[in-house]
């Protein structure tokens, strides 16, 4: 319905602080050894609020503390730390948060409780909270416009990319942006995936409508998306509406409502996209469409078990036109599946009919396709109406060769 | 309560023809470029039979015929091909399975319905026919009883090396012989490991009561394994009872029957992890334990989670000793969990406590513990009576070597 415009590489403002009234930093704290390692998100005002969180049961302590504060449904600054994850940490890591966010309202000059914490890196080894704070302050020192850049840079473990991008739309005739931030790489997996986003938006929204559209669009983003199959502890949405583009205030029933949330559809599929696109060691997108199953849900277990499955993973990264491992993980994903019934097709091609090898079958433009950087499979289950997508990539030596010396 | 002896490297007999009256050969029959790729098993007279296979919803049609078959109890006969699976091959494939036993029969001089098929290998492509019935014939002119450990070459695909057993009880004072040879290497997940595994056995046992005993093996020993998470189409074990031991005919009353079971239960379990031992890539042997959990069903959930984790298997095979990935996994498992109750011991040593670090946590320990090539964790989550384990191995950058480039 609305046509907003993402701008990736703009050279104007992009990603948190395009829209009015965000200030942000990125700097080195000393949490890891060398490189930016905290990040801090400032609005000028207190923002509407609004988040979603891992549902992994062992979650982290600033999972805990931000699903609580949350309830508050206000905020008006976010301290991100990159480095160490803060979970399994117990109550001194609940406290570390605590202090944490006591710091950064200090330095700020704000209430404690407009302030959210978030942590990404190694589980289980406690926060370093002399250089915490020192970071704290220097970042409060180094907010500005145009460090929302520097802010994405800040949040990254083994992202090879900083992730932004930003959306502009009209409400009631004037400017209102969104922009976002995340960073994500392994420990990827639907049901929010590994990672931690930061949106903010100068529109006005009523605070309860902004959750819902908040959790409407991470399910079709980065609920949607899928690197490793491994869910984190850590993973965290948060977004922030903090008014400043004086258009009218947004809720569900306002004439411009749909265009905000095709909107802010459209900036975090496009920041889920590259989560993947720069999964750990990854060099190829793969996009898995399952339609015919008998309901949604079995159509995700099937998308899922494709995506997640090691075989056709590292076949894709050999460019294998192996077809039957995505048989055998349809076969194996729990979902009822009837094999004779089975087409897949690869970019259009057909490449199995009815469970067996297409009888015109060309193993030279499956392998072409294959050794793309981009694809998409499409299996059609011949059942019911049941459909769901899922983006994912490839499985390289490169990824087991991060994973294997990642903690020490 | 038994004490059977196993033997993997004796001098005398071994594998699937140290019991009496069973004769085996391997041979190169050209359905892969060079080296042994079908192997024969014979049994000098019809043999009870029992069996099990995957749960896969996509099967090969070798797996459908042969469940087929068991339906009748008796076989005398196993042709077995590596190199091509035959699955995925419709109406075209069972030919091709039927045409294989109806060579046999012939080369062999028995009744069609004794014979039994079994392949592995590729997805997808058709069995070259011509070079199945030249195997066959030479593999039925080379059968001897020395044949067991050619025939375990020839099952292999990406298995490093063969893997064979052999167990000896007393039934009623006479010497009974149970002898196995399985493959596989990847594509291996509980609930039927990818692979193939024979036994045979000189005893006489009652068919009903044979098919039980072996699910209850199958169960605590393929059924434990996890090399990739991944389900394969094929996986089958067969078992032949010949009662050429000429001893009483066993069944589940007999005196001597647990015997048998725990001779046949050490025999699966023994050759279950040489299966992982050889997993693809893998260069460790990790037993993961949960205990404590709310029931058995859980605590196979959580198993599960540990030994498919892709960052928990690299982070093994890096010898980095990063147990946050442990307790991430446990809380994305799906089974109930409170983090703070859950411990994690390493080879016995506690490593976590009530969810967190413990508190003479040594990081020196725990390294070495993870540098040994066998090494067991347990999972200790304090909620209930329920509890299970897996064998599985950690994930090398040579695994997604081996998978990147199998088919082509």
């Amino acid at each position: 319905m609305s046509n907003p415009t993402v701008h990736n590489h703009s050279a104007t403002l992009k990603g948190i602080t395009a829209p009015e009234g965000f200030l942000a930093s990125g700097v080195h704290a000393g949490i890891k050894a060398t490189g930016l390692d905290m990040a801090l998100i400032f609005s000028v005002k207190p923002a509407t609020m609004a988040g979603t969180f891992t549902t992994n049961r062992v979650v982290s302590a600033p999972v805990m503390f931000c699903k609580e504060r949350l309830q508050q449904g206000i905020g008006q600054a976010i301290v991100i730390n990159s480095g160490i994850a803060n979970a399994c940490t117990g109550v001194a890591g609940l406290k570390n948060v605590e202090l944490t966010a006591r710091i950064a309202a200090e330095t700020l000059g704000i209430a404690e409780n407009l302030v959210y914490v978030c942590s990404t890196g190694v589980i289980g080894k406690p926060l370093p909270m002399d250089a915490i704070e020192n970071g704290v302050k220097i970042a409060g020192r180094k907010l500005s416009r145009d460090g929302g850049s520097i802010a994405a840079c800040a949040i990254m473990t083994t992202d090879t990319k900083p992730k932004e991008s930003t959306v502009e739309i009209k409400v009631g005739g004037e400017k209102v942006t969104i922009g976002g931030m995340c960073k994500g790489a392994g420990m990827i997996e639907p049901n929010m995936a590994t990672m931690l986003a930061f949106i903010t938006t100068d529109a006005a929204v009523v605070q309860k409508d902004l959750q819902e559209a908040l959790i409407f669009s991470v399910n079709n983003s980065f609920n949607r998306i899928s690197v490793d199959g491994c869910q984190s502890t850590n993973d965290t949405v948060l977004m922030m509406a903090n008014g400043m583009s004086e258009t009218d205030k947004l809720y569900k029933e306002h004439q411009d409502w749909q265009k905000f949330v095709d909107a802010l559809g459209e900036l975090t599929k496009d920041l889920a996209l590259q989560i993947v696109a720069d999964g750990e060691g990854a060099t190829k997108l793969v996009t898995v469409r399952v339609v015919g199953a008998v309901s949604n849900q079995e159509a995700r277990k099937v998308c899922r078990a494709i995506a997640n499955s090691l075989l056709v993973k590292t076949s894709w990264y050999g460019g294998d036109p192996n077809w039957g491992r995505v048989m055998s993980a349809i076969g194996a994903s729990g979902a009822y599946v009837l094999p004779e019934m089975v087409n897949v097709k690869y970019n259009g091609f057909n490449i199995v009919t009815n469970g067996v090898q297409t009888a015109d079958f060309s193993l030279e433009e499956l392998a072409k396709i294959i050794a793309q950087r981009n694809f998409c499979i499409t299996v059609d289950l011949h059942l019911g109406g049941g459909e769901d997508v899922i983006y994912t990539c490839d499985c390289s030596e490169e990824y087991v060769r991060i994973n294997s010396e990642y903690s020490t």
